[in-house]
């Protein structure tokens, strides 16, 4: 990406209203910024607006706190919710594992060789202590918190005071099998990222190459999305599939499916780490890569 | 396809056991037949076995009720359930439709210019008047059998009438937006090809590119299969998906989706009418195309 | 797509410099305008930018011409190079064929059902008369021009001629097998869309099925693009693949091939109308379908 | 994959005659083999027959020896060139690599996994020291083989004494940015494969995704072949593409690439390992995956 080096972005939505992006891309230019990217959407159905925008802040010499002070008035005219990510910010995320190692090394390897702009692992949580050598392998640090399955929200706590002691702003659930007790999604302090393998809505919830296999598809595939209280019906991010078939065996789909959640899992988590993504009624709207 | 003039398919399944293909190739090799085209598939859950076996009739001289007749008792020592098919029978088929014409205009366009193998529609069947011209563009008999919401039976009965008068060998429901009973798919002369227009089992029933528009996916597909008395779980023959992003709304989702529906139902109606399939337990065994 | 039944697209490309978003957003809002979709782009080589903007004409009292004259101004400072496109202008194109019916049949097909945004094909010129009953079916004007092999020129003269007389905006090669001489190009009162059967810049020129069959390619396709005076090398609009084996003979190939290349075309014919796209120094942007 | 344990793959070409089929599984059938898995081609323009042939072992009792004595004269009746491989003799392999990480974490993620059946990386080799902490995070040997621009000649015979020396069967080219020279092809004791990044024959040679841009090419690809004298026209293995769009950059294409390069190389690898390949006439069969 060729984004500048120092720059922001910010997201905003509100009613659609005519004006908007006369008054926003005003704003920006009248203090002297740079707008490099503009990103627009209005969903027709409920008429509301959506805005990625990203500026260079070395092209005008506004302080931060100023540049956010002197927003508000703007955002209030058109009661818009917006947020502002400055790439000074450098980002921490968890991952969260079980015992399949896949997806987990695809994002120690992306974080590691820069392939995730800005950000770094800040740690791995795990109900095994199955991946500590992977972990290892890239020296992040590995907790990993069993589950008494007499009482699980104990280890939730566990798990949700770790992401609180490292400061990271996402977790990603790298095939966690655990299901995330509607307790633990309210205490979380950040937005969640889940994989799940296959292609939502088909086959939620366990065993999905078994059923796929059972069901004779011709393709397979994986879904990123934030984690709801609802069981895998959250906000999709990114899907992808794979043509399999008859010929493959439930081992065979694992195998191939394993690649399709690596690949859709990283592109989830650049999306959010890049902030192209506004949620909205359960809906999430995910602006091209590009700049 | 480079398939000899004059061939025969045969489709074979049986438990697997030792020999199968030992026997079935010898047996072909002995009366002189050249086999053009053999493929192979072991269910290793069930273990059965699957063979679709393309012979050059040319290449021997053995006339076809010898043949069959010789190859009985090879199929009986490995209770083999088989069904030969020769290249010398043309085959018809029905194309039933509501008011959709795309995949209409697809499978007619394709039946007109030859791209549909040694086939032609024989007649076109709808609940409705809507697309009788278009059958009449390409001269093929179009029949208006509307549905009295008091008696469905009746016009059911009207359409297996006709599917038996035209000596049809399949029926495709291309868009057709009838559920069949199952009293009438006991009465079909015919298997029954559908297209779903979602990529199966999401988005069963009706309304699937709202109900995708709603789910937020970003992918959406389509589906055919052979139709069951269960609502679109019948043995999945092919599928196929395109992307789509959140810009996308429920009509920019339909259009796109026509382009996958036809293409696949095309498809499905190619292997089936290349003798490519074999159904077992609910599960399609799809030979590739090649020779 | 949803867009408003009475709108402008603007089109829009110019050096890029802090405040042009600023300055046409608050054009069409000063106006009275709603925006209802806005697109842009900055190539970083180059440091150009690119908008589309699409208004609802009917959300302001502003009449066309004067619209057009106010607009004047504001290209001017930023060195804007526009064009302008009205909804309520319906498109007109003509279609250029051999032998091959597989995109005539769908860009009839469409145009017919109204997938065609606006548009209509005024008429098919052909070098056979193969495809005349196609048109027929459709009843579009077809005009069989004949090439004379020592005087090419002459039916390129004649085709010229017909493309002024029905009054169109764009050209298709639908399949067409002559390539165009500059001087055609030169006199063509119309941007050509072609469509070649490869996945360009592989296997330009004559002959690719036979091509890829000969390299062992695993995936083939087809490239829509604008015509230029060097054979395959103008903008592409729209490419996509399919995956092949070993398996799939040359017939194979080009069978496969007819439905990548229908759907490809059909994409870029549509990307064209609905004024997507913007050509600069021989690349081709497109913006996202949506709206 | 649910191949028996103890397995042997029979990979044999011979022109195409009848009784082969029947021949060979008779072979195998009368010393008590099961056969598990049996593929076939016929190229119908060489006229030539290949097949791919697994057994279980353990179905019967004959010795490995034996059974490759008893299968020379059946071989010979027919003139096929074939080869056998045994499931217990594990396959070491060397990786190629330069700078670029990506396909190099890949390889030794899938073999530390168990993702590439009964294989192993022996060493890497690189002519840079850049990778080798990679190495060492999987604890693989890495020999830093450094060009003189001088004499070539002598790294490249440095390398081919590695291969030898640490007893591998295949050497991979992992984004490996030196061009061997026929004398080194000559001395290679082992088949090659590379991984080129562009969608051959599209792209040959230095520089593809910068090429690929300015050409303005709406998908990008990947190619997995065989190393021939002929650079990057050696027999394609596998390709893969993805979408772009005029938004993606160099860098944006270079990034989106990597993934491509990474899953193709490593399907190919998979390929090779399960000796699903025979190469004929710089064409390479590849039988697909399933048992």
């Amino acid at each position: 990406m060729s984004s500048p080096k120092n720059h922001a972005v910010f997201l905003i939505t509100c009613p659609d209203r005519k004006g908007i992006v006369a008054s926003v891309s005003t704003f920006f230019f009248e203090r002297g910024f740079n707008i490099v990217h503009c990103q627009q959407y209005t969903d027709p159905v409920e008429s509301r607006f959506f805005m990625r925008i990203l500026i260079d802040l070395d092209s005008a010499p506004c302080a931060r706190a100023q540049l956010i002070e002197d927003f508000r008035p703007v955002a209030a005219a058109f009661t818009i919710e917006w947020s502002a990510h400055f790439s000074a910010d450098a980002q921490r995320f968890a991952v969260l594992v079980t015992r399949e190692a896949h997806c987990l090394y695809d994002i120690l390897f992306r974080a590691h060789t820069g392939d995730l702009p800005n950000a770094s692992v800040a740690l791995v949580i795990s109900n095994h202590p199955h991946l500590e050598s992977v972990a290892a392998q890239f020296r992040i640090p590995y907790f990993c918190c069993s589950v008494d399955p007499h009482d699980k929200r104990m280890q939730e706590r566990e798990v949700v005071r770790l992401l609180r002691q490292h400061h990271v702003q996402l977790a990603v659930l790298a095939r966690y099998m655990q299901v995330l007790s509607p307790e633990m999604l309210r205490e979380a302090p950040v937005p969640i990222i889940n994989i799940h393998h296959a292609f939502l809505p088909a086959f939620q919830g366990a065993g999905p190459y078994r059923r796929a296999w059972e069901r004779g598809v011709k393709m397979i595939g994986a879904t990123a999305h934030y984690v709801t209280p609802e069981l895998d019906e959250g906000p999709i991010i990114e899907q992808d599939v794979e043509r399999v078939t008859h010929e493959d065996g439930i081992e065979a789909l694992q195998r191939t499916g394993r690649d399709i959640e690596s690949v859709v899992l990283a592109r989830a988590i650049k999306a959010h780490l890049e902030h192209r993504i506004i949620v909205h009624a359960n809906r999430a709207i995910v602006f091209s890569r590009g700049l």
